[in-house]
Parts: C-alpha cells; sequence; structure tokens
C-alpha cells in the first residue's frame, strides 16, 4: 500500500522501517534531516512536510510526542489535511489526550479523512521487532481495513471503540503500569529496609499474584541500578498528565495516578526525567535514605 | 513425619488434608469442634490444646489468623512451648507481622524449639492443590531440612532469609497486590467513565507491560461483579496492617500502601469486609457514582 | 487617575465601583452588556474592546477568570496592547499561573507597557467592602506608584516579588486553604462517626493550634449544610491546576494538592462545581457513608 | 481538694504545680524519683505507686504517654484501682485512643470509680502558664463537679459528650494540625522552588483565609529552622496512629491523615521524631531537593 508516514523518532524510524520491509510504499517525514535520510537508505521517498507525506497515498500514520505536534502536523499550515485526498485514512499512532483525538478527527472528517487513534505499548524492543502492542479506536470497518498494515508493526490490534478509545485504552494502560512500578518500589523498600534481600523477594513473589509484567521487566533494573530506557519518566508524565486531564473531564478521580505523578516529579526535579520509569525506586530511596540493592 | 497442626480454617483444613495424603502422622487442633472432626476423619488424631498437639512431634505447624492468635498457640497456656520437646521445630505458616515473628521464636529458642516463619501465598484453591507459594524465614538449615515437608502443601518454597524473613516477604507481596488491585480499578473506572468498554481494554492490555496475575484474575470478577472471596478485604486490611506497623517500625514510608488502606476501610464501612478484595473497585464506583460494569 | 477597567465578573463589579467611589475615572469592557450598563450607570464610560477600554488610560486593569482569557484580553486582536501608550501600567488582578503573567508580562514589555501581576483573596464579601487582600509581583517601583490605587480595592497589598509573585503568592494561598478544608472535614467525620458532636468539636478546638480562618468560616457552613458560594470549587479546582501546572514547572512535588484535587474532581463530578468549597466535606459524607450533620 | 497525681513529664510537673498553687494537696507518683522530688519540694508528698497516689484521695489525675501507660498505671498491679475508694473520679488528661478511655473507664466503673477523658491542647508554655485548652468526655455532671480543678490547670475546659468524647476531639484536633502543618510546608515550597521568598508569602496570606494558628507559630520555626520542641513529631506520630486506629474502628477512612503520617515517619527514619512537628517541611525539602530557607 502506499504510506505517509510522519515522526520518525525511538518509535516512529522501525516502525516504518517494518512496514518497508514488508513490502509497503512510504513516504517519509521528519524534523530531523538525519532521521529521513536513515529511512531513505532503507528504501522510503522523502517528503518536506506532512503534506507532501500525505499527498497521493490512502494511509498516512503519524507517529509524533504529543497533542500539539499531532494537531499543528495533521491541521497546520503544511499539515496533512491540505495534502490528502477525501477517503484517505489516518492513522495517529501517538500516544495522546483522547479528548484531542476527537477533535482532530473532526477537523479530518470536514476534509474526508477518516481518523484512528491507534497509539501503542512495549517501547523501542517491540517496535524494533514488530510485536508492539496496538490499541486502536474508530469506526470498526476502517480498523477492519488497515488491521493488515498495523500487524506489520504489532503482534496484536486490538479494537477498543469509537475514536478516541486508543488513546483511553493506553492512558488505563500506563495508568497501571505507573502505579505498578510504584508499588514494586514501595514493597522493595520495605524488604530492604526490614532486612530481606529484594532479589529474594522478587524469587518469591513473582509466581503469585503478586507476578506482573511491570515486576519481571523492572525489578532486575532496580535491583541492577540500570535505568537506561525503556520508557522514560518524561514520557510517562506526559502521559498521566494526559490521564489526569481526561479524568477530571469525563468525572473519574484518579488518586493513584495523582500521587504517582507527584512521585515522578520529585525525580524529574532531580533531574532524572530521561532515565527509564523503573528509576521511581528513587523516590523511595529518597525517603527512606537508602538505596534498594 | 510426625506433625503437630494448629489452626484448621479456610486454609489450614486443606493444607493439613495434603500432609496426610502425603503420609505423615497429623495430631490437629482447633476452637471448633467439627473442623476438627473433618480431619480425624481423614486420619488425624485429634489434640484438645495446641501443647498436646505438639507433644511428641518433631515437627509442629501453627496456622491462624494473625499474631496475637499465634503468640496464644504458642506461648500462652497450654501453649505449644509447654508441649514441644527441645529440638521440635515449629513452623508458623500464618501471615503475620515480621517483628512478632522475631519475638515468639526467641521464646521458642529458650526452650530448644526451632522456629521458621513461613507464610503462603495463592488462597484457598492452591491450598486445595496443594500448589501454595511458600516464602520462608528462619535458619537455613532448618529449612532445608522441612523443605520436603512444605512441599506437600505448596508448589514453590523459598528461603527468603533470616526469621521474619517469610513473613516480610508476604508482605511484600500484599503491598504489590493491594496497589495493583487498586491501581486497575481506577484504569477501568477512567475507560469505563470515558465511554470505553473496560472488557475490551483488558483484552488490550494484558499482553503487554499493564499484565499481570492480578488483572487476569481480578479483573473478570469486578465486571461479572462477583465478589466471592477468594481473598477477603478484611484480611487484605490486616496484611496491610501489619505492612504499615511494620514499614514504621524500620523507617520505610508507605504511601501508597496508607492510601490503599484507606480505600479498603471505605469498603469496610460498607459492610463489605467480607468481600473480596476485587470488591475494591467499589471504592471507585463510590468516588464516580456509576458502576464499571 | 484614568483607569481602564477589563472583566466586570462577580469580583470585577464591586472592585470597579470602589474605584469610581475613590473618584478615579473608569473605562470598562465586558462581555456581557448587562454588565457594562450596571457600571455606565455608576458613572462609568463603556468600552466595547480591551483596546478602547486601554487608549488614553495611565492604568489598566484586568479581572479574569484564567489565563487563557487574560491572554485574549491583552495580547489578542483588539486587545489591550493595541490600545495602550507606552508607559502605560497594566494590573493584571486575575488569578492565573505565574508563568503566565511572565509571558504576558514580556508580551507587554516589547511594547513599552509594565506589568504588574496582583492577584486577590477574600471573595466577593471583602470585594464589595474594598477590604481585599492583594497580593503583588513586577517592579517594586512600578507597585509603589499604583499602590494607593490598589488600596481603593483592598485593605492590604503586599508586594511579594519580581513579575509571577503574586500568583505564586496566591497559589500558595489556594494550596493551604484546600488542604486545611480537607483536614477539618475528615477531622470533623472522625468525631461524628466516633460519636461525637462535631459542633462541640468546633467549640473545643477553635481557640488552640487547630484554629484557623478556613475552621471559623467553613465548619459553620458544613454544619448548616449551606454551600452558597463564597469560592466555588470550579475555581477552587482551576486554582489547583494552576498549583499542580507551575509546581512541576518549578520541581515542587504537591502530594497533598494533588490528593485534594482528585476530592474536588469527585465533587464537580457529582454535579457540585458550583457549590462553596466548604461541601469538599461532601467526599468525606460519600466515602463514610454518612452526612456529618 | 485532695488529689493524687500521676504522671510527671514535661507536661505532668507545670500542671501539677499549678494544682498545688491554687492550694489543692497533692499526692504525686512517678518513675523518675528525681521528678517526685521536685514535687515534693513545692509542698506535694510523694507517693510510690498510683496505688498510694489514689489512697484516700477524692480526685485522682493520670497524664502519662499512651494508652498501655494509663492501663498500667489504672488497671495494672499496684494501680488506681486497688487504692481508690468507691466514688472517687479519675481524671485521665493523658491522649490516648477514645477505645482505650472507654475501656478503663468500664474497669474503673465496676470499682465505683467514675472516669472523665480530658485530654489538653497548648504543650509545656501553656502548661505552665495554665493556660491549657481542656476537651473532656464522661458523665456531664462529674464534668460539672471537677471542672474548677481543671481550671487551675487550662483557660477553657470544655464537655465533648460522653467517655472517650474528650479524646475523640483532640484526635481531630491533632488531625487538623498535622495536615495543616504538611499544607504549610507544601506552599511555602511551591514558593521557594518558584523564586519567591516564603517570608513574604507568610506576611501576603496571614491575614486572609489561609491564616491559621499553625501558620501563625510554625511558618517562623521553618524559616529560622528552629525544630526545638514544641511538640515532637514521635508524640504527633503516636496521636496519628490512634487517630487511623480510631477512624478505622468507627467506619471513617482518613486519607490525609494516612498520607502526612507516612510523611512524619520520613523523618523519623531520618532520626529527627525528636524535633518539634514543624520539622514535617523537612519531607518537602527532602523531595524537592531545597531547603525552604
Amino acid at each position: 500500500m502506499k504510506i505517509g508516514f510522519i515522526g520518525l523518532g525511538i518509535m516512529g524510524r522501525p516502525m516504518a522501517k517494518n512496514l518497508l520491509r514488508a513490502g509497503h510504499a512510504l513516504t517519509v517525514c521528519d524534523h530531523h534531516p538525519e532521521h529521513v535520510a536513515e529511512l531513505a537508505a532503507a528504501g522510503a521517498r522523502a517528503a518536506d512536510t506532512p503534506r507532501e507525506a500525505a499527498a497521493g497515498n490512502e494511509l498516512v500514520i503519524t507517529m509524533l510526542p504529543n497533542s500539539p505536534n499531532v494537531r499543528e502536523a495533521v491541521c497546520g499550515e503544511g499539515g496533512v489535511l491540505e495534502g490528502a485526498a477525501p477517503g484517505t485514512v489516518l492513522v495517529d499512532m501517538s500516544s495522546i489526550a483522547p479528548g484531542a483525538s476527537q477533535e482532530i478527527a473532526a477537523a479530518c472528517a470536514e476534509k474526508g479523512v477518516k481518523m484512528l487513534d491507534a497509539p501503542v505499548s512495549g517501547g523501542e524492543p517491540k517496535a524494533v521487532d514488530g510485536t508492539l502492542s496496538i490499541m486502536a479506536g474508530g469506526e470498526r470497518a476502517v480498523f477492519d481495513a488497515v488491521r493488515p498494515v498495523l500487524l506489520c508493526m504489532g503482534a496484536s490490534a486490538v479494537w477498543c471503540g469509537e475514536i478516541g478509545a486508543g488513546n483511553t485504552t493506553k492512558l488505563a494502560n500506563q495508568v497501571i503500569v505507573a502505579a505498578n512500578i510504584a508499588a514494586v518500589s514501595e514493597a522493595m523498600m520495605l524488604a530492604r529496609r526490614a532486612g530481606v534481600d529484594p532479589a529474594r523477594v522478587f524469587d518469591a513473589v513473582k509466581g503469585g499474584l503478586a507476578g506482573s509484567a511491570v515486576l519481571n521487566a523492572k525489578t532486575p533494573m532496580m535491583l541492577e541500578r540500570n535505568f537506561a530506557p525503556g520508557f522514560r519518566i518524561d514520557l510517562h508524565i506526559k502521559d498521566l498528565g494526559n490521564a489526569l486531564e481526561t479524568g477530571h473531564a469525563v468525572g473519574a478521580p484518579l488518586p493513584l495516578t495523582a500521587a504517582v505523578m507527584e512521585m515522578m516529579q520529585t525525580l524529574r526535579a532531580d533531574g532524572r526525567g530521561g532515565d527509564d520509569h523503573s528509576a521511581l525506586v528513587g523516590f523511595y530511596e529518597k525517603i527512606a535514605g537508602e538505596t534498594i540493592a
């Protein structure tokens, strides 16, 4: 299929490459020329603007940092909506606020462009492997039509409901992940201060009801003090900000998320926003005055 | 082996039966004659007091509600220490405060009795199947000696450190589980209020970093509004109380645990202390004014 | 003095009238013609736009809901900066984010306009009486020059520091007030559930270390269930949102504010955003399942 | 009146001296001989045990650290109930759990002893001046009879309800004070990080709705970094522990208290339990990485 791909960051580059590998014809666009060059070397056509990246393609994919970037790339000057023909499908795979997805989709609809929001989970390793989890919102028929393309980038693609439902699901995902990282940190520090080796706690509890992907992936990082991302605290802060904004808009109070947000802000104030979110254990190390390992 | 078994509650009965099945000779004791009768029918000898249950046995197991019960059964009048010969091993499999384990072990040591604390995780179903997770503290050599007996009741038995380490590990486990149930509830209510079906969220996120044993086991209960325990809120409150007491004693602040504790108190104030801990979603239903499904 | 006054809401109208009473010449502007008419009847000149309200005046005062409104009125089309001559002083008395004050002041500086941020505390009654507390940021000399005008509206006007300091101080004020209302609610509900009349608790503690303006002003409202504002929950939510945004920007985690924010969101989700902020007691009534009086 | 006085700590000594000054005949008792000697030098008779201190007196006052101490002194071997004649009045002025007051009062009733719980607020300075705030629970007629004696020690004595109501009121007081200290700390740190001098914030807000006895008394201590107690964090932790225990018993969730409790635990883990509770600002200094002044 002829696809425009806008946003060649840490996630966007491997996702675009997986589309090329699957035989799709890509026109790519990014603020960083070296990223465009990297994809051009892999077989993509380069475009200067989102408008050019959209022009003449059936499908346009955006993979950008946050709501304002998507708004600008889609609705702004030189944006997708200036280049896309009616009937084009826009799949925004960025993680943004569901309300922003709905607003952008409304702007798309005025130009006859159909939009899905389809954020991903799994981070760079799964983007490289093409095994992301993709959660999508929008018209079911549109989703069914582009699903094969999505599965070039992900191991699963689940339709979650109307436009915005993909991002709502992603926010629910991020709420659970953040609180669970905090919970694991809190539990491991309790063990540590009580004189029990957190590594033994990990072994003893991982097979039971405390077991989780977070426990398996993040405890070893905490114990080895390896906080290379993975998923940066700054990005998790962005997601929790969107979750709180959404919760406030729809009447869902989020007390745990609000508490974990302030813990993450503590890390950011310490200049650790670029660390993996497992560095949240540092909040507990700060208040308990001892490192976990 | 000749074993005294004290405490034939929901957990104790199936655990004792598994020991009988494995060919061990049991002397059992409980406040409820009908529970004693049930085990007698299965081949155990009945004793009137912990002292009698301990007398003449190499190993004594206690499985009781909380610290005061264990103290009474071991150190009180008619207790284990009046009946146990020097050299006897006491394995307390109750979930109690680590500090209480250490105090009781010290009393045991004065009589030449060696104690392990070896609480379990997994609930009634795994007690019945003999697939509990057992986390133990105490002398390593003592643990190694009784490990085969423990494995008649559990799928795994992990040595976590000195006396009290088993209960510290159990508290760490309960801290993670409680916070994760709250996080899943919070995330599902966010989805619900934002118009997305929590069942779809469950499907979309369970394979990723938000995936956990709690998510898998508790989300369906929340969605079906099936709050038959499982593990009762009242018991989880007891565990969080022990976690907070321990955290305060060792200098480990537990902000999430403290927050979730107050959520659970809300449920208990509503008369739902006997519900499964997945009923914690009810806190969110209360503050958001809507049920999750 | 010749003054332009923009924003004739619940607070702006009595403030403008107090300036008229003190003999100042006012040109006023507001989206609601009836509010403009009310002030015209009191002796003010009517203007159609902020630009007109600013033109030819030495001093311009804005009293608007939040940052975007001030930005629009000052920097937007037909805004103050199109009408104000170099040397004009702009005093923004709205309660907005300190960062927004700084941005707007920078835009003013480009046109030779000097800006102070000077939010107020005290609510409608003190606006009517001219006894507001005014907390200001900006150049000290500019503050000293306009201080006499400010004291036509307030009982006190304190210089707090550079531009933005007025709003930072106001946010600090709102953080304390919000947490204290929650604390009083929590304490009164504890007494109520323990069988002690909250009115007696009020009498017994008001003279001691628990005594506060919040306790004196808000406890009677809670006990009489009189939640007519006063200061609306919706506005306090706006202020706490600005406090959290500011705290995140400057590296000051605000865990209590974040917790109280979610309590207030619970009230708003119940349709009580228009109630006085003392209605926060309703959060506790909801989780405890009983009213306080 | 002939009065037995048990407990001559920091508070008890000046309280007892004020009773002597008012002309009452005191028999005193304490674990520390030097404290007994100090009161004997001031005119009191010394007793070796609470039993002796109670014998032959119409009124017995206890002023002890926490529930177990009062239980021991009243109901234990050599305790008040072994010495007090039927008809004696016991006024426990310690700050303990309301449930403990009710249990001890029941034990008293069996011996014909009438008990009031009458904890105080105000700290050592007001104990010295005889200007404590006294909040009492128990039979109204008993309270009215001993009120003149109480007013030798306090500026006010308020009857709050049945037995336990005095301590419930004290807990409500301590809940408000703790949360307000945290709120002031949080607000001052927000100002500090935003570049505004907390001393100016104090001046600007103290006359408005943020004004409180806590703000007036504790902000200067924070700014001068003078954390000499006053009221020690360890004692406030004891009170919050009693508040949480009581809240859990009566079905009043206390989310703010639970959060502030963990902040105070952070200070205690740092070895600062002996500092004044205004040192709670240290929690914010820890997470923000900067001192407030």
